[in-house]
């Protein structure tokens, strides 16, 4: 982010500022700050290259300061020019000249060949993504913390709240609230708190920086503040403050939601905040909703991948097939010791259900949730990873980017089954989780063109090529433990 | 069985010979051997005592041996009276006195509330089972072999076949066959083989003598010989002599068959087989099938118990809600190292699976399947077990019969959860399988009442009593390992 400031007295043509292609371009006009301007002032901008022009919300940023974000996905030269009810803020206009991406930025992550996930540029993305939903209401130390984990550990994707979080072993007040509150702590919905939002943003653009997506959750049931249960024009002036302000950052993800069932509003809503995205998002960012027990219709037009929360990821297979979509299974429950059924696997017992997703064509993303004596529990706080998970998911990233097509589940599997099996372009894999066979047949592979096989320790993190090939049905055998794989690939 | 032997002379008031209240007695009279006297001899007795009458048919053993076997359920005088469309065999009578049951001896096992099982003297019976389907097929040495370990390995029932098996790892010829036989193999269904059921009653006796329940397959699809594919008048004439020669023995239980929906019978034909036993076992034993992938529907009166093949034993207590009788998971799948997916599972998986059914109201089957140089495997063919899972059934078997009434599921639980909840009389116990909680929540204890806590490791087969005791909504440590369990009863 290079934000260019436009002063009080700013000439109508800005000058141009340097941004690369994906990145933001910021605009930073002035103007009235009597009265409410988060809701009477109405403020956008047009930006155009060529014959295509992107409309684009602007926003109020206290004192005098309203900001333009614009993410331009073209490298060239751009113009734009401002639209407001306020004079001070129409018919500003300006140009600037956007370079090509520097290395690693990949632009944003589309859907790519219906199951699968590609950034911008045609890199294939996987996600292998793991959740501290509150991390960035906890003060600088235990943020940064995060952030020096987050730089080796391994994940390419954050699930995370907009909102703070008031849950079990979340009962820390945040550091900032996003709403202007009274003496009493009573909150105005009507004026939110720019400071809450340029940290939050801080935060996002670091996670940017090191290559993570944020599945940014917009709305959760985990509160005592009022951000559950704000009326629907609150909750819609809310979704527009954070469209204008964060779409343009390209690691963005939206979450309509976590566990929208547990959450005390209208079913129905949740299609019109998903309209509200789709209508108001100049990107077209990712859209999904995450269910507590009762799941979403993922095929809905507006839903551009299925989120998940489900601790059978042996479902996979059929989920891509019943919606269609790529399958992210954000919480199959998280490696950790509390009392609470959903956060007390066993390392082993994560690795398993996340191979099987990702074997069976889907994501699955990670969690810790071991007791601390301060309460610093990964999931939602952040801080250090005490685990043993993460290691071999990051190892199973490592295996999956290697081949880059993404794998898609081989047909002919029945509920009962021990393994899961998938194809990635002509690489078969078979994995047989928590199951210890010493032997075991691989049908199949073609007669008449010899076929490498590689045995995977996924828990080890080893992989042991056999020194022979193989045609036809085959039968290898196998150390007889936990966690294996085998992955078939045509002999060079 | 103590088989008292009529000449071909004997007077027709026989002397009585010493038998216990419920053991076999047996009557043995000469007669024709010309023709065919499988089909053309037809013989019964009734016994009685005082105003009960209770018929019995018996069977043909080659030669001129005619025999009956009863198993009495009273002690004190017993008279009987033969009838036959032969007249050297018709109108025989005798007497005989039954003495109490030897120690060791509480007769057959019935159905005892709903749910349950009891001997027929009240003393409850909780079935920790194994399967070895054709070890009476493998010659004495393995057979021998088989005994020995089942002497200490703590089962006290067996899932066995009568038909010799063929099937993966099951390539050996049986020691005898149920049929005489041509000289081309081919079995005559119209001439049992007494040796083969020789020897396979004597194997059942020994399996008596070491209090373990027989539950015998009477129908299986695993053949090479045509047992399998015998029209239905030999599955009925097979069925009549099978029940004149077994039902006497007070530790048959009926299985009509091992994967019923994998045979090529209509599916009505079950219901026939069923009520043909009901109509001709006078002693009305145990009756119950095991399905493959398809469940038969266990809620026709002639099934007295669920006999079930499905590796989620986390469904026990919806079974027992669905059909109201006790349920029997005979096989979950098995420890061992094989490729099959239904063979190789670890011990701990197992253990786990066994846990779970039983906590919640089930009775759960071991298996064991370790690649084996010579195809002993222990699931088909007995001989050793290789493997860790019977040791800690036989402890989990110890602490069920500990409290003498058996477990019920405890209501409130859903489909997500890790853990297991039942309540025996006043104990509630708590499994958390394979999950690793090193803090869990205990609600719902009395306030009034203090509870003692008794913190069970299934794999380690240890009890370790807290110190303190317990009132309330309780919250309690634990070693954050897998397979434990909390096990809450009042303090004495």
């Amino acid at each position: 982010m290079r934000p260019f400031i436009l002063g009080m007295l700013a000439a109508s043509l800005a000058v141009s500022a340097p941004v690369e292609q994906w990145g933001v371009h910021e605009i930073v006009l002035s103007g009235p700050e009597a009265g409410n301007p988060f809701v009477e002032t109405q403020l956008s901008a047009r930006f155009s290259r060529g014959a295509r022009t992107v409309e684009v919300q602007g926003f109020y940023d206290g004192g005098r300061d309203y900001r333009i974000r614009f993410m331009p996905d073209e490298a060239g030269r751009w113009s734009w020019r401002s639209q407001s009810n306020r004079a001070e803020l129409d018919g500003k206009t300006g140009e600037f000249t956007v370079s090509a991406p520097a290395p690693g930025n990949h632009g944003p992550v589309r859907v790519r060949d219906k199951f699968h996930f590609a950034f911008a540029d045609g890199k294939p993305y996987f996600p292998f993504g793991t959740t501290c939903y509150a991390w960035v209401h906890q003060g600088d130390e235990v943020e940064e913390q995060t952030l020096r984990t987050l730089r080796t550990a391994g994940f390419n994707k954050m699930r995370m709240t907009v909102f703070p979080k008031h849950y079990t072993f979340n009962r820390n007040e945040p550091l900032y609230h996003p709403y202007v509150r009274d003496a009493q702590g009573k909150p105005d919905f009507e004026r939110f708190n720019p400071e809450f939002f340029r940290h939050f943003e801080k935060r996002l653009a670091q996670l940017m920086e090191l290559g993570i997506e944020a599945d940014i959750i917009l709305f959760h049931p985990y509160d005592r503040w009022g951000y559950a249960s704000m009326d629907e024009a609150s909750d819609f002036r809310y979704l527009g403050y954070i469209v204008a302000r964060l779409a343009a950052y390209r690691n963005v993800w939206w979450s309509a939601a976590n566990e929208f069932d547990l959450m005390r509003k209208p079913a129905q809503i949740w299609d019109r905040y998903f309209q509200f995205l789709e209508r108001h998002d100049p990107y077209g960012r990712l859209r999904s909703i995450h269910n507590g027990r009762e799941l979403y219709d993922h095929s809905r037009p507006w839903v551009t991948h299925v989120s998940i929360q489900h601790p059978d990821t042996r479902q996979t297979a059929a989920w891509r097939e019943k919606w269609g979509k790529p399958v992210v299974n954000d919480e199959c429950q998280y490696e950790g010791n509390i009392p609470n059924d959903w956060g007390n696997l066993t390392a082993q017992e994560l690795v398993d259900r996340v191979w099987f997703g990702v074997i069976e064509g889907g994501y699955v993303g990670h969690g810790e949730t071991y007791l601390h004596p301060g309460d610093v529990l990964w999931w939602a706080k952040g801080g250090v990873l005490h685990g043993e998970s993460y290691k071999r998911i990051a190892f199973l990233r490592k295996l999956v980017e290697e081949a880059g097509e993404g794998i898609n589940p081989a047909p002919g599997t029945w509920a009962w089954r021990s393994h899961a099996t998938g194809i990635q372009g002509q690489r078969h894999w078979i994995y047989y989780g928590a199951r210890q066979p010493a032997r075991v047949r691989v049908p199949g592979l073609p007669e008449k063109k010899p076929y490498r096989v590689d045995v995977i320790d996924a828990w080890e993190m080893t992989v042991n090529t056999l020194p022979e090939t193989f045609r036809g049905a085959t039968e290898i055998a196998l150390p007889g433990k936990p966690f294996l794989a085998v992955r078939l690939r045509p002999a060079e």
